[in-house]
């Protein structure tokens, strides 16, 4: 079993806030994470997948094919937008990194699994301090 | 002559726009960095200063001066902000990373110069691909 | 079940050596690490916990507090310290990386336990080169 | 139980092909990999061992010991290399990260286990976007 | 005056050496930077141009026009090339970094100067120990 | 002109102190950084020097010849080191970032002129956020 990690990158706005909460209560719960006014980062998407190698090319799966889905799937949707308003796989979710993991790994899992392989984590790295990762489970 | 270089660190929201280009010229010129709905960055701000260090101490000025100058009149302006919207010192300037290290130089030299110290370089890394520097003139 | 990562740093000065060995047989055995007047190093420390995120909230647990635990409990004590010498968690022991993420382990687990959430990894990044994991058992 | 990672380097070169295979079916399955004039890569390659400190020492293993295996064992037959064509271990196999990391698990595992420590994981690092895992099964 | 920097990456083998010198004089004077199977490497490059933002815009150059250049007269002719063999722009020389500088600067150079930018800097890392740097002269 | 810079790493113990002040003096001008019991840091130097590259070989220097001055000349005397106590060329000197890079800039340039190469800069990185910068004058 191996296992094949590639890594994305993606620039989003977010806000971390809940529509039932005034912002009062929202900036008393998530800090300054939930300035009304947004805020950004760059995002760091490490998809891990894993599987046996095909002996005859010696490879798990083409790596362009890896990142050609996280692109399609998620990043081309996520890159320069607003995780709050405009992400499909976000909508009517807390833009929280937790949220985010586990959303990515439903929109990937159904196209690695068409291909045989199995997606194994999906990791997010925030900042250089701080990341969220996600089995499946 | 020591140059001495400090490190901090901001996420921010902005948007690259001129409000008298309707949308879709903005969108023409400044693609998808100019999103209505805004997007951000995990922000790298470098500040360089120079100097003869003192003989008695050995050391240039203390880094934790240095950094409390940058925090106090930078990054706790900028850090979880919207660039566009709420930065006193980038008000009618577009949210370019050229205006940011012009303006942050603005702000820090006069503290540098009280303190016998001179400000040699504003560097501002927006992402691992790009960054940005200026050096007073 | 979602695992969260929180980096913290340190710096420190220590010694590898066995009090009841003399300081050839130190040498002898840990080499260069074991110099007599100390050597140091930019310690990386990475906290990794796991748990359901909350429902209503959409974060396992607010970053903010990881990383006041973290500061409270272990790098304030360790920073700018000699770890042999000054560090209550470690009295008695080897200064080895080994020892201290043990150590660090049995400092912070009861808080997070308090909190709900479970402690699933201290990592330490001696050097770029080399890191040490314990997972609690 | 405790986990300890070393990363050593190496540059070399290699191109993706099957030899029962022409250029053009090489080129196609495997792209710009292929190409027959090679191509090259900074490898960081970071081996995992764990087991039970030495509670007398503190230590795991000497982390000179594990350079040392690692340089005698692997990077010397890869540094400044051509994978495909000068690398013992991977003598009549497809130059994949894939089929790397599990050569190099094979020659390391006797050593470490002569010296009753468990090689845990093998990792290839390619390029800042792709890394290759293999566990020994 | 701005300095703005783009880093692009590109992997690609080479070998030091002569043609008028045999492999021995060859690895005598180039060592293991001369092995006639090749190796390769990893090579980021960043390219530096300065010039005055446009007032209008507040920009100095939008930054996909940078990438594009450096893809299309750079990086495309070197990324899973072999350097001695197959870029234009380096026939005829010794595949070192200091010949790649001075001949990435020339190619680059007349389209920076065709849109009113200077170019100030050719910079290359072959690994993380060593760059090279040019500035034109 | 070419500029070559090698990058190398020392581990080392130091103390902020003046001998003539006590400890509380020191303490309070220098903060933790002059903790009487030490600490230390993993320290990168970066060393830079400047020439014409030979035509007929193609290269500025041989790297592994600029790797072995600076660590015979400089980091074989920190590396696991006590600044303060053992490193010759910084007896009697305050263990201060500032007076190391002069220090060790007088230690290389007698050699890199034997070798007509001239020292262009000597930067150490203390942490991932503090660098000093030294150009010889």
């Amino acid at each position: 079993m191996i296992y094949l990690t590639r890594r994305e990158r993606f620039n989003a706005a977010h806000r971390m806030y809940r529509e039932d909460w005034d912002d009062r209560r929202n900036m008393d719960f998530y800090g300054k994470c939930s300035n009304p006014n947004w805020h950004g980062h760059n995002y760091e998407l490490f998809v891990t997948v894993k599987g046996e190698p095909d002996p005859e090319t010696g490879i798990l799966i083409n790596l362009k094919e890896v990142s050609t889905i996280i692109r399609e799937r998620i990043t081309v949707k996520l890159d320069h937008k607003n995780i709050n308003l405009e992400v499909p796989f976000m909508k009517g979710k807390i833009a929280s990194t937790e949220n985010l993991v586990r959303a990515i790994w439903k929109e990937l899992d159904p196209d690695f699994s068409a291909l045989g392989i199995h997606l194994h984590a999906v990791k997010i790295k925030e900042s250089e301090n701080n990341f969220i990762e996600y089995f499946g489970e």
